[in-house]
Formats: structure tokens, sequence, C-alpha cells
């Protein structure tokens, strides 16, 4: 065993023979040392947590669609990340924070992509990079599942399997270097100099860096693959496809509200930063603010207690204060969460009756109506108390401006590069499964079993009468 | 992005225009402000576990209950903790830890009520306050929805979000003042000398502040809606009423489990603590000598391994250790968590066979039961090695004196405050759903759709021939 | 309540009286004790994730049986971390570790068995043993649920619950002694000088004394209660038997991904061991090159993505990585990720077709083959980065001997230790349920309840017309 020879202060005696040094007795212990032990160990446990949304999205996901896709779902979001993650590891960190310096091993790129780390060898093998790259990793394969849940039901497995390795090594990296590796809109002030010295885009956990770019590139996936055989009448009304089991919805939730505190509070990549403790509460509160705004509209709307849209309510929340979490105070995340639950729910009618885009599970709502809000919200509510981050609520309307070309570029980027790879993908493996694949489901076609083997639920309305 | 300016120490090179100043290059790092940091990663990660507990409580009572109501149950289960936390931020916090001054912003209270820190607002906005709230608000969610279990399959949905909304903000927190606020409770020696100096209720991680009040308030509340039709037969003998999903019955109690260890381990608010360790082994001491109790008692009586039993025989010996769970020796957490299983067994009967109240999933027995066994546990076995706290096992009498008046106070406050907030609820909004929508479950009428949309399972004893 | 008064520096009032003098305030913080806070915080959060690995177990296991068992099945998933917990305080603990020297109170011991620190009583109180207890007690619970899964479906519950405690008592922990509590396979050049000074058996977080031990035990487990009827011909082919819920199946190998984490990053002990970086790093890569080996092979095969072999090869992936995953390169984890997905779908076939064992989740081929190529894998791919370990990679053979060696000796101490054990539950308990509860499921005979109470689902191929 390595593990006791290396870390723990108590003595071993001498005499035992352990057969090897014992290096931590030797160790110094500086206070810069505990500085790197405790926000390292603050990054990877917050970085578990965002590893588990992963789980999240799978559970939620599954219960909004039907059984018999449910085990192709599954997969989906049981491979994106694993496929997202390795490309992450060859490509994506490179391009993404390659001329970033914040770690050894990134010292080559420019202002609009990096080109240093590739598969972390070299001086890119360092801890802290390491470091870095697994709390990054983690994010990437985020941005690249939210889209599963938006094509599901009629889309190919290879053909997703074929998108997960290209937005979590091309699409996401780019444009998070853009704002998170040193990239041009980062110092958006050294082009646009009217904005003022040292204004940028800020964008803190990311409701633009993976939010606004999964659920964009989500929409542009869904509308590509096209509606679900059955979801819009000739006339062009949506019918509702209920999915089948809400009890996993209400699960995934949870889950993914659990590591959204990984997400937004590990974000500053440090414990010493004492602002995690007002990241995590604005976490919550919008979270929470989303939730009770989405449930009281259904109950407004249709005197019923939608559960649906108060779990989306509160994700919407989440999304939204992913951006700004460390920059607003209390209230503040109180009010952006529940205006994130109303606009995602605006959303929803818009992508289904205007688009008449079949978004299965409402990502294209949640995340990217949720994501732009949150940048949108950064330039309104930041109240200078963090990095000097200052938006309209104490009178500064550069950091607005900032946020709104943010705005701008990533819908464009994410609608065109999404565009371009979901038809590589339809010219060469095709995007969707066969008519007679849909409606018989994609789970014993693509996947040779069923989600539940021993069979199926008995439908509603049926009458059995016992022997 | 704001991440990468804060905290991580690597050397930016001054070349590369991030756009920022970055403040962690001139952050000093003193022993004091690394406390600070692991205290804060410490207490935040143990308050992201006790969140999830909430999925715990879902899942566990979902399980229990008929597929029928089954998303009303969710509904609830995922609503009360966003009510609560909600208002928690606005009243709660600040009736329970006002004039406690344990961080700033809580100068003004008294012994018998807080009034400052409403909303977070002014110095309350600290960082230090801000992780006080966030531990204290997942656990004033705890307390809430214990109740969900005890009152499932008949109240209104509407009912049961006013309830959540006040004893969040009231119920929960006063009492909570008296015991962790630095109110009259903590400090009983001032009011009754003969207990000798120093002396007062000690409650480490709330068996009486979260579980016995929650556990209470949720007797009052399934007394007050009354049984479910079905339940008691004439004579007034019980029917046993099975759930639906014993699957979700024991992953439920895992995901409690877990959440239990940042419950009891993290109440100290530091790692700097050491005894934190001690806490986390008591804790799976006393959950795995319950689930044993549990079992077996349930082999002995019935020859059948019951593993209700143990899942709910776990959970009991988690409530009895939470509160003496700093205090005493491992032995004495076995011994604690086998007595709470058997407590709670005998008062499962209690409540069904002489109360003949209808408690769904015995939340009264593990929480209520439970949690008195474990404020007078810290009486018995604390062996004054952790914070002075002596109990009768090293012959002092007057920790048991001032825990047995603790457990009356608590019984007192729970139940006249639980029967006010029902009874109030029953005169404007109604406890109770009409009898056609409980027969046909809530979930339709309630929420506009069943839990499993697909259908219904084929019931038990059915033959279907394949055709 | 304790909490306040420990830990927090935030200075309270002196005129605040409450009642119990505040530790915390005098504590002086040193580096020293801020290492412990550290180290400690790092080390129980770790271990809370590998605790909820059995929820992992749990889940994935139910969904691969049919459900007439799954009932069964949770009751041992979650009785066997609580018997087996208690067998290690009471005994496992103490024959593991006595005379390591590791923490206070471990003294006494031998190159073959421990003997202090029995109950945890005495100086084996201290704070620092107990962390080791607790981190330790996870991975001996991990080591005895492995087996639940390979002998599902017709084991009696009374002869698993007694296994739970015999292997959790004795052959886990003896074993363990000669490698992580200072035992002769750690020291090995002290018996084998040709080895060079220093060489011994290095496992870092337990691919072999976790994994092999308990899915070596496993395999005798299935091989002696023998196969489920119907799960061979009598020629010998075997059948199919398909589980009941694939959802489970994929939430289950999230879950136990996300554990792994703590598993082998929390096998430093220690955060200002700044290889745990590395340590997660590597973990993700063998996750995910496994799962994307698993899944193309079964493309390959058959046509059909296999989420399944996905998992199992993920899962294979992890239990590979867990020995050298401090000691290898991020591209050597991807290496040995996949490699331990090809040898778990060879070793399904193996133990299927060549030993005719009935694995019924394949536990024996994740855990045993995956952990005795983690243990070949040190040999081969450590490249002298941490530890001094150094493999073939870099030139040196001395270290692929003791594994090779290890690799023997852990083979044939799970096997005739786990023969004892099952032979003598044969004995005594009896092994096997009747056939009559084999064919009707154990769920109802030996539990008293179906695990979903009101019914089972529809069997696939059943058509019900709606009246």
């Amino acid at each position: 065993m390595g593990r006791r020879f290396h870390g723990r202060a108590w003595p071993l005696a001498v005499g035992l023979s352990l057969g090897v040094a014992a290096p931590a007795m030797a160790q110094e212990v500086s206070a810069e040392s505990l500085k790197d032990a405790v926000n390292s160990a603050w990054t990877l446990m917050a970085a578990f947590l965002v590893f588990f949304m992963q789980a999240g999205f799978a559970f939620l996901g599954a219960g909004l669609i039907r059984s018999k896709n449910t085990l192709n779902y599954m997969t989906k979001s049981f491979m994106d990340f694993c496929i997202g993650g390795l490309a992450y590891w060859a490509f994506g960190f490179a391009l993404m924070f390659g001329g970033s310096r914040l770690m050894p091993g990134l010292d080559h790129g420019n202002a609009l992509i990096g080109y240093s780390g590739f598969f972390l060898t070299g001086a890119a093998g360092d801890v802290h990079t390491l470091m870095l790259w697994f709390f990054q990793m983690v994010f990437a394969a985020t941005a690249a599942t939210i889209v599963a849940g938006a094509v599901a039901e009629r889309m190919k497995i290879q053909a997703y399997l074929a998108y997960s390795f290209l937005v979590s090594a091309l699409i996401y990296p780019i444009y998070g270097h853009w704002v998170w590796g040193g990239g041009w809109l980062a110092n958006l002030s050294q082009y646009l100099p009217f904005l003022g010295e040292g204004v940028g885009v800020r964008d803190f956990a990311g409701s633009g860096v993976v939010h606004a770019v999964g659920g964009l590139v989500a929409l542009v996936g869904a509308a590509m693959v096209g509606p679900r055989t059955g979801k819009f009448n000739p006339d062009g009304t949506p019918n509702a496809i209920p999915g089948h089991n809400l009890v996993y919805v209400v699960m995934g939730t949870f889950i993914l509200f659990l590591g959204w505190f990984g997400f937004n509070a590990g974000s500053t990549l440090a414990a010493t930063d004492l602002q995690i403790s007002v990241i995590a509460v604005n976490t919550f509160l919008a979270g929470a603010a989303g939730a009770v705004a989405g449930l009281y509209l259904s109950l407004i709307r249709t005197g019923r207690a939608d559960i649906v849209m108060a779990c989306n309510g509160s994700l919407a929340g989440l999304v939204g204060v992913t951006a700004p979490c460390a920059y607003v105070a209390p209230w503040a995340a109180v009010v952006i969460g529940a205006v994130a639950a109303l606009l995602m729910a605006a959303s929803l009618e818009f992508v289904e009756k205007v688009l008449r885009v079949d978004d299965v599970v409402g990502a294209v709502s949640v995340h990217a109506a949720g994501g732009l809000w949150g940048l949108l919200a950064v330039g309104i509510f930041a109240d200078g108390s963090y990095g000097g981050v200052k938006g309209l609520i104490v009178g500064e309307w550069a950091q607005l401006v900032a946020q709104l070309i943010d705005i701008g570029v990533v819908t464009v980027w994410s609608l065109s590069t999404g565009f371009l790879v979901f038809w590589l993908i339809r010219r060469t493996i095709g995007l969707r499964v066969s008519r007679e694949e849909e409606l018989a489901g994609l789970d014993v076609p693509e996947h040779g079993s069923p989600a539940y083997p021993e069979g199926r639920r008995l439908p509603a309305g049926v009458v059995v009468t016992p022997t």
C-alpha cells in the first residue's frame, strides 16, 4: 500500500519495517503548502459533485421520456461524459486553456484559441494542471449532456456519440477559451476601449460557457433531427407526450441541485476565497425561488401544482444564477431565480409553438433561456462586492454592454457550430433512426434490450380482472 | 470568468493580459485565514450532504406510499425545502440566531427570541454569517420535510405548502433559539442554579431541535388530518397499507445515512475540531446497530427479515445519536442506536394501536421517539471527553435533569404550536382532500398527472396469458 | 448545543452568557493542527463518498436481477455494510492494523496478523485512529458487498448475513494486514532479498485488497451455492436471464463512479499530498476508457450498444486503476481502463462457459479479473513519479515480480478462506433456499413482501386491449 506512507504525520516507529521510506515525516508544512492542500481538496470535492450531475441529468431525462426509449437515453447520458471526457483530455482542454498560463504547461495560445496541454503530457502533467483539468472536464461533460434530453427518442446512438466527441473537443472549449482561457471576450475592453479599462465578459461559473452553449446546441440538434412522430399535428399544434416516471424526474432534479453547489461554489477553485459561502447561499436561493415561481405559475394557470414546472423552474433558477452567483447579494439571487423560471416557462411556449421544435425535456428553455438571462443578470445585479464587477444596480452600464455582446457571441457561435456538427453527422452517420424503429422504441433495435426486461407497464385505463 | 483570478496562487504571467487584477496573488496566507478556509469548506460540504437528505426523504417516502399518491408526495418533498428555505432566509434565521452574536449581524435578541439578520441584509451579509445560514437552513428544511411522510396520501398540497412556511419561519427557529441561539435552555443553570454552573441543555446536532420537533409536529398533523380511508377498521384495529416500491425505500435510506454524516460531523462547523472523526464513527455505529436491531427484531417476531424495519431502525439509530454523537464513546453509540431501534418499534405500535394515528411512513416513531431518546442519551452516556458534558455514566445527574426538562419543553412546544398551525390551516385552506380525490389518488386531481403516466402496474395475483 | 462553542473563531461577546466556555477561542492555530484538520476533512469526506458506493452496488445489482428477488437483494446490500461495519469495529480493524503503529492504539501485531485496537477502546479511541477506522471500515464494507450480486436470487438471507460477518471480521482484514497493515507482503524484500531493498507489494487503493478479495470470494460463493434454476441447460450451455430495471443499473454505476473518486483519491489519507489530483484524473480516465471499450466491443460483436457492457466496462476500468492510480501517468490510466474492460469481457465468457459458474451481475469478472489486472498494472506502468514505485515501463522488473507473487497470494487466500466460510455456513445454516422458494422468488417467503407491493409488471409480449 502506498497510502500510509504519504501525508499522515503520525510517527511510525522506526522499529517497524514497512519497507518504504515515509516522505510525509520529512514534509514541511508551510502555509503555502496548506493553502494548496485545502484548495485542491475543495476543488476536487466540488468537481466530484459536478460529476454527479451526470446522474441527475440521466435520471431526470429518463423520467420525462417514454419507457420504450429509456435505455437509449440512459446510454447516451452515460456515454457522453465518457467520450466527452476523453475528448477533453486529448484536445478540448488544450484548446480552452492553452495560453492562459493558469497552471504549468498551458503556455501557448492566443486570444482566439489555445494550443498547449494536449493529452496532459509534459509540463501539463503537473498536479495543479491536473486539478484544473479535472474541474474543467466535468464542466465540459455537463455542456455535452444537456443536448441528450432535447434530441431524445429519435436520434441514432452513433450520431449522438459522434456529437459528444465534437462538442467536447471543439465547440465548448473554443468558446470557453474566449471567456475563461484568457481569450478576447474576457479582455473585451482591449478591443472596445469605450467600455473602460478592465471590463470584459464575466461568467462566473458558466451560465453562458456551459449552459447557453449546451442549450443552444440542443436547439439546433432538436431542430435538425426533427420532431418525434406524433409531436405536432398537421396544423402545427403540439401534442403533449408524457414521460414514464416522474419520481425519476424529481430525484434527478434533487441530484442536479446538489451538484450545482459544487458547480458554482467550486468555481472559485479555492476555499481560501471565502466568497464560497455567498455563492452557495445565492445558488440555493435562486433554485428555491425558481421552483416556487414555477409551481405557483402552474397553479395560477391551471389550478394544478405541476411538479415538472417546479423542477424545471428550479433548474432555470440555478442556470440563471450560475454566472452572477459570486457578484450579487442574496435578495438579487431570489429575483434572478424567479425571473429565470418565468423566462423558462415563456421559452417553453416559444420553442414549441413558434419555433415548432420538439425539445423533449425542455433543455433549451432551461439551459439556453436561463443561461442567457444569467449573462444579462451579471450586467444588472452585480454590486461590485467581488472582483470589481459592477452592474446597472450600482450605476455602471459598461458591464451590461459587455454581457450583451457576449449574449450575441455565444448565440451565433453555438447555433452556427452546432449546425455544422449536426450537418456533418447527418451527411455521414445519419441523425435519425428509421420510422419503424422510432415507433417500436429505440431500446431493442439499438441496444438489444428494453429498459424493463420483465415487461412493460399496464397502459392507463386498462381494466384487468383478477382471476 | 471570475474564477481564475481569485484564490489560485499560480503566478499568472504579467505579459498575459487577462483584463482583471488578480487579488489572489497579493493575498496573505495567514494561519487564521487558512483556518477560515478549511472550516468554511468543511461546513459547506457537510451542508451539501445535509441538503441531499431531502432527496433521501423523498425517495424513502415515495416508496412507502401507494403509486396513486406518489406525485403528490414528491411535490411536497420538493417544495417544502424550497419554501422552507425562503422562509428561513426571510424570518427563521433571524428569530433563531439573532442575539447569539455567533457571526456578524446577529446582535439583537434575548433569551426567548432573536430579532436580527432578517433577509441576510446589512452586517448579516458577511461571509461567515452566510456560511452559518446555509448550514442552518438545510437543518430547518430537514425538520420541515419530516412531516410530509406522516400526512401523506390525504393532505391538500396547498395546506402542506402553508405548513412548510410556518414551521420553517416560526416553530422550528423559536425553539431552536432556546437551545442553539443562546436562549434560555442553553443556559438553564442561570434559571435553575441547583443544576450547577455551566449546565444547560446539550443537543449536539439536533435530536431535539430538528428531529423531535419535526416528529412531534408530524404527530399533530397526522392526527388532525385524520387517518386514510381504510386504515382503521370500525373496531379501531389498523390495516397495513403497503407502499409501492421498496427499492426506493432502501435507496432513500442509503441517501439519508450518507447525509447524516454531514448532519452530525458538520455540526462542529469546523474541521479544526478533530472530534469530527469521533462523530462520524459514532454516527455510523449507531445507524448500523439500529439496522441490525430492527432486522433481528423482525426475524424474531415474524421469522421474516423485514427490510423496512431495518431501514427505520437505522434511521432511528441515527436520530438517536444525533444529540450525543460528540459526547460519547463508540461502544455507547452502538447501545444508543440499538435502543433507538427498539423504541422506534415500540412507538410504531403505540402510535397505531393506542393513539390510533395514521403515520404513513413511521415518521413519528423514527424522529420523535428517536429524538427524545437522543436527548435523554446525552444525560446518560456523555463521558466528559468533549465540551465538558457529563452524564450518569460518569456520575453526574445535572445534565440528565437538564435533558429531561428539554424533553418536556420540546414536547409541549411542538405539540401546541403544531396544533395551532394545523388548526389555522384547517380554518382557512382546509387540511384534507375530498373523499373522492383520496380514493382516486391525489396525483391527477392535484397535479394533473399520475406519477407513472404510461400506466399502472399489474395488480398482484392477476394472471395474464400472453397472446 | 455544543457546536458553536467549538471551532469558530468569531469572538462571542463576553456579555452574552452562553453557559459554556468556548475552547475555540483559546485554540492555537498551528500549521500542524491545520494540517490535521485539512487531512481529517479530506479523509472523512472521501470516506462518505465510499460509503455511498453501497447505494451504488444496491441499485446496480437490483436492476440486474429479477423483480421477484429484488427485495432480498436490497436487504443483503443494506445489511452487509451494517453487519460488516460492526464486525470490523469489533475484530477486523484490530487484525488488520494492529502492529502497524499507523495511529495510536495500534501497537501490537506481527507480519502475519495484528492484535490491538479491538472495539476501538483504550488508546485506539484517539481521533486519528477513529479517522483511519472510518475510512478503512467503508473499504471493508465494499469488499463484503461485492459478493451479494454473484450469489443473488438463491442464497438464504441468514447465510448471507453470516458470510458478511465472517468476511469483514476475518478474511478481508487478515489479507489486508499483509499489504496495508505492515505485514509480510508490504515488506516482501525482507523475505526475498533478490527483489532489492524496499520493494514490496504496492496496491494503492485496493485492486487486490478490496476488489480481488471480494471478487474471488464471490466466485467461490457463486460456485458453492450453485447456479440458478434454469441458468444452464442440461448440456451446460448458459441461458441469459435478464434483470428487471436497467435504469437502476446505470444509476448504480453513476453512484459507484462517484464513490470511486473518494475510494482512490481518499486513499492518500491526506489532502496535503497533492497527488490527489493525479489520482482523481487517472480514476476518471480509466473508468471512461473502460466504458468506451465495453460499449464499442459490444457494437463490434453484435451491432448493438450494450449499456450493461459499458457499465461493467467502466467499473472494470475503475477496479483496474485502483491499485496503480497514484503511480501512473494519465495516458497509462486510459490503457489500463480499456484493457480492464476487455479482460472483464473475456472473464464473463470464461466464468460462464468454462467454469460454468452463475455470477448474476458479473461481480467476478469486474472485481476479480479487474482487480488482478490492477495489481499487475502497477508492475508494468508505475513510472517512479510517486512513492518510488517503478514498473517495467521504466525498466524495473522487481515490482512486477512482487505484484505477481501478490496475485498468487490473494488468489489462494481468497479462494481457500472463501471455501471454508461457505462450507461452514452450508454445514450449519445452509446456503440455498428451497427450489419452491427460488421459483416463487425469495421476497415473499424470506421478507414477507414483494419489492413492488402493488403488483408486478406486465410480461413482455402480452397484448392488453383497453376496455
